[in-house]
């Protein structure tokens, strides 16, 4: 049975960082909430079921359905070589793509200060201000963090943990594409002190499995209904 | 050798959820950071080592150091019986506390709508519109979620999985303590929806090492430093 990945069809969003485990994994898996009537079984299965996600994505595996993108991420990797297997590695991996999360929820909430329930337009202001300080402080202290992270690897910074691919290596190149898409000035700028994560998200870009699935249209462009979205003007 | 935790030594804080965990458990720890020089040595820590923490908290058992809140609980709660053994049960109970995890993010949120490097006093005007989102929509949303998780449990709604305690049982009492301290007449409200949550809330309290410890003064009381903090403005 394929992996079922349910997750808003229009945008890449959280469902992308699974997205791309499953790509790097090479196994069958379908993107269920883009089937006919997949939005109303994706919504069916939040409201019932003895373990129902507060929000997508959530993945189905048989008849275990997990929710929570790190969540998914920690049991994907496991599986499929995507994470090391010794516990102490694990949970370190684990620990960086929990800051991931906490990233990407940060780069959210630069056009969603005030809540998820409003339109953009009706919180420009406060997004302006929002965006000022993720440009000038977090998105610079967050790549500061990557870059150590890197360079202590004892095995060589080509990889945040040990010597192969792990799942948060494919989670930063998504927002490493994320933030040069909606942040493409301030971006340039943090990378050019962060060069080993440009020199990670290059890598990844050209990982045979990943380019195939970039140029596929499986790969939904970015646009602004997403987490990422480019609005010039919170850029600086 | 005692666990040695480390956070900021002034607020409950992150640093919480993890502390009831080693009461509850019973285990012997050290509030590090509390001790003199403690909050100098906590920030070599993050500066230096192979597996450095973005953010306190962080806790040191012997040679390993694990960061992110989540992931302290996920290591923990498989050593001290605060999670079920089996691997669905375990990422279930994982996913529940990834959930609170996203939850306490966004009641932060409310008095630093804007950014965690400027003070409350000027983002005060986003703060008051987050903070009426998040008392009107995110709250009963949540509170909504945790009572179909309680009343779904096929061991019964008094915990959140099996019919035993686990770590996000005590991370939720901390929750609805936190809120019930920043929005008292908000929560109260949402309680009344969610009799389940209020029910845990109360059962939690009267867990004798959990009675013992909330008596105790390695319990620092609610203040305006803290994630949750009482802004009766923000209250509505």
């Amino acid at each position: 049975m394929p992996y079922e990945l349910y997750y808003w069809p229009n945008i890449q969003g959280r469902g992308e960082f699974v997205r791309l485990a499953l790509e790097e994994a090479g196994t069958d898996y379908i993107n269920a909430a883009r089937e006919s009537e997949g939005v109303a079984v994706m919504l069916r299965m939040m409201e019932h079921g003895e373990h129902p996600s507060f929000a997508p994505p959530f993945l189905k595996d048989d008849e275990t359905v997990i929710g929570q993108t790190a969540a998914i991420l920690l049991y994907l990797g496991a599986r499929h070589g995507l994470a090391p297997k010794d516990p102490a590695g694990g949970l370190w991996t684990h620990q960086i793509q929990l800051t991931i999360g906490d990233f990407v929820a940060e780069a959210h909430d630069t056009h969603h200060p005030v809540g998820v329930g409003l339109y953009y337009e009706d919180q420009k202001p406060e997004a302006l201000r929002r965006a000022k300080e993720f440009r000038e402080n977090r998105i610079p202290k967050f790549l500061d963090w990557f870059e150590t992270v890197l360079a202590r690897n004892p095995s060589g910074d080509g990889h945040l943990v040990g010597e192969q691919l792990t799942y948060p290596d494919l989670s930063l190149f998504q927002v490493m594409e994320g933030l040069s898409y909606a942040f493409p000035k301030a971006t340039a700028r943090a990378l050019r002190k962060a060069p080993r994560v440009a020199a990670l998200h290059n890598a990844i870009a050209e990982r045979p499995r990943i380019k195939a699935y970039l140029a596929s249209p499986r790969r939904i462009p970015f646009n602004e209904e997403g987490i990422f979205r480019r609005y010039p003007e919170l850029d600086g």
